[in-house]
């Protein structure tokens, strides 16, 4: 089965099973005070910069929870797009742990925040009946497959630090983001102003593992402890850092997501050409979107399996991750085709 | 480096290696809904009777907390060892995660709780100010490398249903525990009157992953939700079912636990004869607790590393996995008698 | 001063401070087991039906917490308007004690919940990712100061049958609701298919205390150890009790609240016909909403304490208590015409 | 019924009614913005220093609820002992607020804290695994009627400095503690190193309401949004304000307390000397402990209500409260001795 479902159907990449195999020698200490780890901390300073620190995690959820927890108290509220994968995917975790509210808002049609929808809820300060919004979480690239740029992410952040917000950004495709702008990771993060990152490595097609890099020092007070308690401090951390080592060390992530990218975009311009097909977002990462005929799931799912997003209007995503051939492309198509 | 330091400083079995590489075929249906994880959920059923569910998870805390969660309601109690896992090295993740209190119980000299024991606790049920006991937790091998007997599991399963507890088996040694024994993975834990299992798999070998086993209908209610939640369901889940499997399906864990303990008792019976050293515990998992004189310490710990468990009496543990070799006993026994 | 900044501005009814008085002899037991509380509870049985059990608690949105409480597990998602008070007005103790996550649903511009806007969010009803809602909770009397009729709750609560959901209902000015409708408590309750209801007492006149009516037994199981876990079971229950049964037994509150919706009918009539002045809403119970120029609000204030609800329309809110006289609606509108 | 089962059993003190009805003049504004409560907060400050803050709520568990999340992050833990009526009778109420791990300490006979015992928790500061102390609990006067002097505090108080902890006092009979001593009650909190103090009410002969007193700035940072978060902030504050104040501006406490510390000697004494008694504890504060034959318990209980205090040995605890008289002493020495 070749899927256009999730980014997370794919495996893993061979240079990150080649990494975890080297990995594999003899005894090392355990939760994080390994060297592969210590290599690979040292190498993300370089990247994001020397005051950069790094907690590997299992999960994105467990990224996202660990960022959210490092930055508040439990009356604080978090604000976040209504279409975000931590508000609509990630059951009530954040709360469970946290105990924080979540205010959503609403996204713009290619699902991002822009800073006056987010001034609309930068209401009641001080006031003690109202949870107090102390953090807000922009999805890098978004659930819609679009981008934020280094100038958007920098006026949002501007807004946050005008009024004592910290700036989370929730990069389970961040890789995809980069490569789609071409810029280096720090521009859309550390360098823009962003203050904590889910940096995601399971969907860029590592076995598993994400990174929640702390660029403001202040989120790093208690970090190391909530790491812990959030149950995502691995005791043999060495098998995710060395999975990040080899995604970064030789910027493997550039050709891995770029391809994946190329991918979604031989999608769009051949399915867009095709008659019944409505492209109905840009595709700026790995994903497609489009409104097609409800009677076309049923024998395109049969061989690529994707998702309905919106069964009102018969909007499907259809992902691509590091392994979508061409022909994997142009098999797809083909069955449209005959469809239309 | 060869450590005594603990079980989880080992890296990762040739086997387990090949299950991952074997796993890591095209796409597959992400958050355990694929093929993978059916066929290691039916040797699950086979193993530990039909009506067990497994949910796979990422570490031994998750593990804890999501079995804890699948039977409490906020206002419960747990009851365990004051030497336990649970209550000593897993921060407060389990109060956080489901709002419940703690009692810790005195565990014997053994590192076991015993009926009389457990007893004392079982009081002001139905009083309101009081947080009511639900789940009792045990450790299989213990936090003192001791085993409880399916005879003593089954005194204490009796007791928790007499008195409307659940017993919780966290398992993260339970391989060397039934390897101890010789016994089947059921006898010690569907088979005795265990409800909720915490298995192990990191310490025994695997990369990562644990596996929450519910033998009791009334804990899988919620448990499918709770396991999203706790963070600890993974997007490509089959990596760690694969693990599970080649553990599993031929027994692997009998010869590589089996070994570790071997190798424990090799040290046992090497340490205790040499002037100066006393064994403290049992041995009868993979750990040898021993009393050595204080300045032994460092010259030992350049080479071979292990944890002080008790500073006061000068109590080491010294832990084996299923990497230590012969030499690796022998090494360390040369050492010590250089000392003494 | 005489305020109409809120009804919780106003003191305590002659009637619950004889009340209070009459249930000071001699000791009692503690914690509800007196026979005040007893009583009262028997009082409550009578208006809402036999199987109605009643928790007596401090305040609002203890009451609220607790409802959520009985009905939730951590990944349950409760639903509730925009603008309800659980919402916008006591921070985040509801996630913070039970875990779950709020949806909040788009009220209409009277403040209320409709049908079809409920559906919108009875989607993916076993998903693990997504947050299952459980419970909805309304608001009667609105904090627009409408109202509910008992069709429109028997239609919601027909839904929320329908879909698994149970229905609770935030009643801090219920009191207000039911003299404005000429009904019977249990009306626009137990007998519209509420199933757990916070009576509100404080504003209504009490000088503390709450009650959290439940009639559906499902709610009934835990319930009792949550009313002491939430921090709201009083030790001298006897003093929450005595002001409810001083309410209840003789109806005072159809005079005490009929008078504020009286009251508040008669401020709505007059500040409608003066020049300038624009009301907002429909006057149901005991507020009136209304647009007034932004000049006004300091020289009115003055005298007349009030809050702005909307800033960026100048829209107020004047709320009427059970001692607003009618001299202190004519002071008020006197100060308002000659502004006009 | 005069009953000797628990202070909370009494009624309100004469004093306290007329505090509440001079309180109850038209409106004031709510969450403690009013009058009533500024001036008992002044009041408050000269008592205990002008650098305290007064965070009034309605009970005894609200209290130690709020004075512990003032002071903790979710990974944190408490420190208490084992006797205590946070450990023992508060549900879980902290743990599902706060999320902390409690470690209870064991208490000495009369159930008191003392340094060695202390130090014995003050271990692994650092260690992520572990629940880190930040903050110690004792009780004055304890569960067992016994008090700690002010030396015995300062002691106590020099250790946490030393070791980073914060000293909470649970002061639910503190004006006993005070009054036994004759100390002034900055004495035993604020002079003494309490950084903050959860002063009781209710039991003192108000109808409601404690006090979270705030010694420590660190402490203040948070509070006031946890004040609300965790549903103790009454809307009507000034009937909490105007009981505390009644209390304190004119010591109504030394003359109340000390009435019941009085009636606790002369139960005492006529006690000691019923053969077949044996006085278990000290009689420092309102409270007697002793062993009395099991067949008493029944014929004493049906006009005297007590607490069996410890089944095992036939101890019972007999409180005297505000109302005690001489008179229901002597009823009881004479129904005690017809027994004997």
């Amino acid at each position: 089965m070749k899927s256009f479902a999730s980014d997370n159907y794919a495996g893993v990449l061979p240079q990150i099973m080649e990494a975890l195999a080297a990995a594999n020698t003899a005894h090392a200490r355990s939760y994080g005070a390994d060297e592969v780890t210590a290599r690979a901390t040292q190498l993300f300073q370089e990247i994001f910069g020397a005051e950069a620190q790094v907690f590997f995690v299992f999960n994105g959820t467990g990224a996202n929870v660990l960022s959210i927890s490092s930055a508040t108290q439990s009356y604080n509220a978090i604000l976040c797009a209504d279409t975000s994968h931590i508000y609509c995917d990630e059951s009530s975790a954040p709360e469970t742990f946290t105990g924080c509210r979540f205010f959503p808002l609403t996204a713009n049609d290619h699902g991002k925040l822009d800073v006056e929808t987010i001034k609309t809820r930068l209401i009641r300060k001080g006031d003690v009946h109202y949870a107090q919004a102390t953090l807000l979480s922009i999805t890098q690239a978004t659930e819609y497959g679009t981008i934020y740029t280094p100038e958007e992410i920098k006026a949002i952040s501007a807004l946050c630090r005008e009024h004592g917000l910290y700036l989370h950004m929730d990069g389970s495709r961040f890789f995809n983001a980069a490569a789609s702008l071409g810029c280096s990771l720090a521009d859309i993060s550390s360098a823009a102003g962003v203050d904590i990152l889910s940096l995601g490595g399971t969907k860029a097609g590592m076995m598993f593992g994400e990174a929640v890099v702390v660029f403001n020092k202040d989120l790093a007070k208690h970090i190391a402890f909530k790491h812990k308690q959030v149950m995502q401090l691995a005791s043999k951390t060495r098998f995710i850092a060395a999975q990040f080592d080899a995604m970064l060390r030789t910027e493997l992530w550039k050709t891995t997501a770029g391809h994946a990218n190329a991918m979604a975009q031989k999608l769009h311009a051949g399915l867009g050409a095709i008659p019944g097909v409505t492209i109905t977002k840009p595709t700026q990462a790995n994903a497609v979107f489009a409104e097609i005929p409800r009677h076309w799931y049923e024998p395109l799912q049969e061989h690529f399996p994707f998702y309905v997003w919106k069964e009102s209007t018969h909007e499907v995503r259809l992902m691509c991750a590091w392994d979508t051939a061409e022909k994997d492309i142009e098999a797809f198509l083909n069955a449209v085709k005959k469809l239309a």
